[in-house]
């Protein structure tokens, strides 16, 4: 095998790649706080431009930002949980409000223990719900459209970096609506936003559909999802948004005068996606030389890295490099120059498993000829050499705008193939389905790249759909959801043999 | 008294004036969790622009940021708390991660009880400290400057929104230096970062200057403050900056290799500001009629009325409305267009009491002529009466820039007025500093302004300075900081008698 930048390849182990990748393009790393992950510069600066670009578009569509208090009281989570099956309970409790000193030791003082539990958010349903409850009098207080960036936790027992961890942080829409059809269409729209967003600026094609009923999150009437392929074939799901008919609104009385002057319930949606999104990144990106930020998510998306000699002749390149900058910088492009004391290929490769999009390297050859000379993180390598690039500096600075293009529409381009390729549309029967899949005895140790299975659904509900999950469950497998984008059906349900109405996706999962 | 936009004058009531304003202007309100308040969309919408603002000044000055965990294990609390004297010990304890259904009840499962249990962030320095310990190896590592926008929580007793909250937000900034000149000089050049960003962002005169040893944030070598006077003159505490000299890192371990190849420890700095500012802002600009947001900060710096009259003609109206607001933004502007189905004048004082910068109202006759109607929420009246101004619709466009520079000027110039008059600097006796200042029964019912006494200092220490600082305590007062900014001073201290020092701010605080 020829040398790459990770010490793993993807082929060799895709989780034990990820945390190369993640650790090696110093992203995040473990805390000494179960399941809490520290997210590095490099890491923050891709979530900064992720809120930036969502954010616009979250308002763009006449959403308002608010906050919204982290800590919940047991009382209200208990509202919920009576009203809503399948509730999970794993989550942070807040029992007491003061640490004393104890013959010298730090303890938890019994005297400081709270009347009410305080839960710290795991979502925000019913925190916001109380709000609603208060702010909404009358039809013209609606629709209600509110969002807001947090850090929720819930205690999750096996975590991984960005993918599954106790603590995230994620943006949570909450609206509230007159009637189903206005909260329906709100619940697609945002879907639809999440996919634009995906697909534009992360680069990462995803499938947006509907989840089963035994998928749903618990309380809601329909939960829509968008689903992106990794590169082990594996599907995460980057994002969902839920029509929760008028199950919150009862829960929590929130009431409207209709126009009528009647008392009615309102109907509630809640829409997210988080840090799990960087994941995502990774997984649809990477190589074997570490991460590959698409441009418009990336904190610097040019990096000139100087070669410096410690000699006078210096100062000339380092010189080149600012006014090189600065003429990019004027073109609207996120720029860095790395002038730090180590050694210029030692930087290049720090550049290369962060995945700037861009690395330009400048020698003194360069800067006396006027050129750049440049790699494209995206084709880093022909065969196994790296390919570098020397343009005049005017047209390099000229052309910038078309080279990000072209890496961002790249990177899109070859995730799209990876996963129009392979979603396999000829099984018929579960057998085939159990054959095709296999057993895979540690799911982490990864397995041949299987993808999707696109196979024909009859909707089953209750005890029916329970039973399938189940034996999808055996394969670990799950359907991830029916596409909206559907092509005409004709034939028998896989799983009941009924009528089939649409198609679904199944796959392993994040 | 003459009618005004909010129920009760700051005369009748500072502290209920406040309250007023928050809630009547839209910014925010408690919420059903003790001490935790719900930050609503215009209130939000400041908050975005101070840290966009901020942030980019933090950036500016070299540093970058990361993102810590919300959990500290108790271990950690209790190394800092053996450390350092002074510690709090309030704040919220997390003791098991799940809830459970017992007899239909949900309780705290006393199976999850956590091993250790957690603390959430009161700040950062300790879960910080212990990533800087394994960051840093080597003098080449340093400074190391990481800044964190985050949420922590301290478990206030009283509690006020925006001043004193449980939760609040803020951003913490913790650096790692080679020795105490550079961690000193980072140290003042956030402070400066702070009082120019208050004053140049937030049209909010402040104080820049040392807060005496009783008021050192416990742990650090040297405490600064920025200092803002309210308009009941208290004065506010608007940030923090810490020389931290090499107690975290003796405590912590954070050692780097020195050029000369000999373990050393870090000297450290942290410093913050929060949603506090908020409150600064609030009390700083407001007026009986409600908030005054500087342009800088306010979410919308123009608001569009339509005088709309559900006739045939609001066509033209929006028309105009909508041309207008798009030379605005093409001026880069915030602007909206308020266009929802309420009476105009209730939009209208709506906007006065969030304190939008400038208000403009558009009838039928000003789109039919091509002018623009406006109020300037900086000088809403003349006498009582609600002044309005008509300029021809291009001329105003053409003068945007420079109407919200001069209301920007006109707010910083009004507190800067307050502040530079109501330092009282001819006190020489404590019985002198009594009679000013005189006993407040309750420190919330305000009383007289009476501004800040600036006094010859002789910097004591030990017990002297805890005896002067009761002594102060009972007239609740407090020594505000030196001003970094002083004038020559002869003469005695005005507490020891002993040769004077410098000269310190005195006055009652939030």
């Amino acid at each position: 095998m020829s040398k790459r930048a990770l010490s793993i390849s993807r082929e060799q182990s895709f989780p034990e790649w990820y945390q190369a990748a993640v650790r090696d393009g110093d992203m995040a790393e473990t805390s000494p706080v179960r399941g809490c992950m520290i997210i590095k510069p490099w890491g923050w600066g891709v979530w900064e431009r992720i809120q930036a670009e969502l954010d616009a578009r979250i308002k763009d569509t006449g959403h308002e930002n608010c906050y919204f208090p982290l800590f919940i009281p047991m009382s209200f989570i208990a509202k919920e949980a009576e009203h809503v099956e399948g509730f999970a309970k794993e989550m942070a409790v807040v029992t007491h409000h003061r640490l004393k000193n104890e013959g010298g030791k730090l303890v938890v003082d019994p005297q400081a223990k709270l009347e009410e539990p305080l839960i710290v958010r795991p979502t925000s349903e019913t925190i916001i719900g109380d709000a609603f409850q208060r702010w909404i009098k009358s039809y013209r207080d609606l629709p209600l459209l509110i969002n807001q960036w947090a850090n929720v936790v819930r205690w999750e027992m096996r975590t991984r970096l960005f993918l599954r961890t106790a603590e995230f942080l994620w943006q949570e829409g909450h609206t509230a609506h007159a009637d189903r059809d206005d909260a329906m269409a709100e619940t697609l729209k945002m879907l639809e936003v999440y996919r634009a967003f995906a697909e534009d600026v992360l680069a990462m094609p995803v499938i947006a559909g509907e989840k089963p009923a035994n998928e749903r999150f618990p309380g809601a009437d329909n939960t829509y999802s968008i689903e992106a392929m990794m590169q082990d074939g594996k599907a995460l799901q980057a994002g969902t948004s839920h029509y929760l008919g008028t199950h919150f609104a009862q829960a929590q009385n929130i009431q409207f005068q209709n126009e009528q002057g009647q008392l009615t319930y309102c109907h509630t949606t809640s829409w997210g996606v988080s840090t799990r999104l960087i994941g995502g990144v990774i997984m649809t990106h990477g190589d074997d030389d570490g991460l590959r930020i698409p441009p418009r998510i990336a904190p610097h998306q040019i990096v000139i890295v100087p070669m410096l000699r410690d000699k006078p002749e210096d100062k000339e390149l380092i010189d080149f490099c600012a006014a090189l900058e600065k003429d990019l910088k004027a073109q609207g492009v996120r720029v860095l120059v790395d002038a730090k004391p180590i050694k210029s290929a030692e930087k290049r490769w720090n550049w290369v498993r962060r995945g700037a999009p861009v690395i330009v390297e400048i020698g003194g050859r360069d800067a006396s000829a006027g050129n750049v000379t440049f790699m494209r993180r995206d084709k880093l390598r022909e065969g196994d050499k790296v390919a570098s690039h020397t343009k005049a500096r005017a047209d390099f600075v000229a052309g910038v705008q078309q080279l990000l293009d072209g890496i961002q529409a790249a990177l899109y381009a070859e995730a799209k193939a990876r996963l129009d390729g392979n979603i396999l549309t000829g099984i018929k029967t579960f057998d085939e389905l159990a054959a095709y899949f296999g057993t895979v005895e540690n799911d982490d140790e990864g397995g041949a790249f299987k993808g999707w299975a696109r196979v024909a659904w009859s909707r089953p509900e209750g005890d029916k759909l329970e039973a399938i999950a189940d034996r999808l469950k055996a394969l670990k497998l799950t359907i991830r959801n029916a596409p909206l984008d559907q092509t005409e059906i004709s034939g028998a349900c896989l799983f009941t043999g009924d009528t089939a109405r649409e198609y679904v996706l199944i796959g392993r999962a994040y």
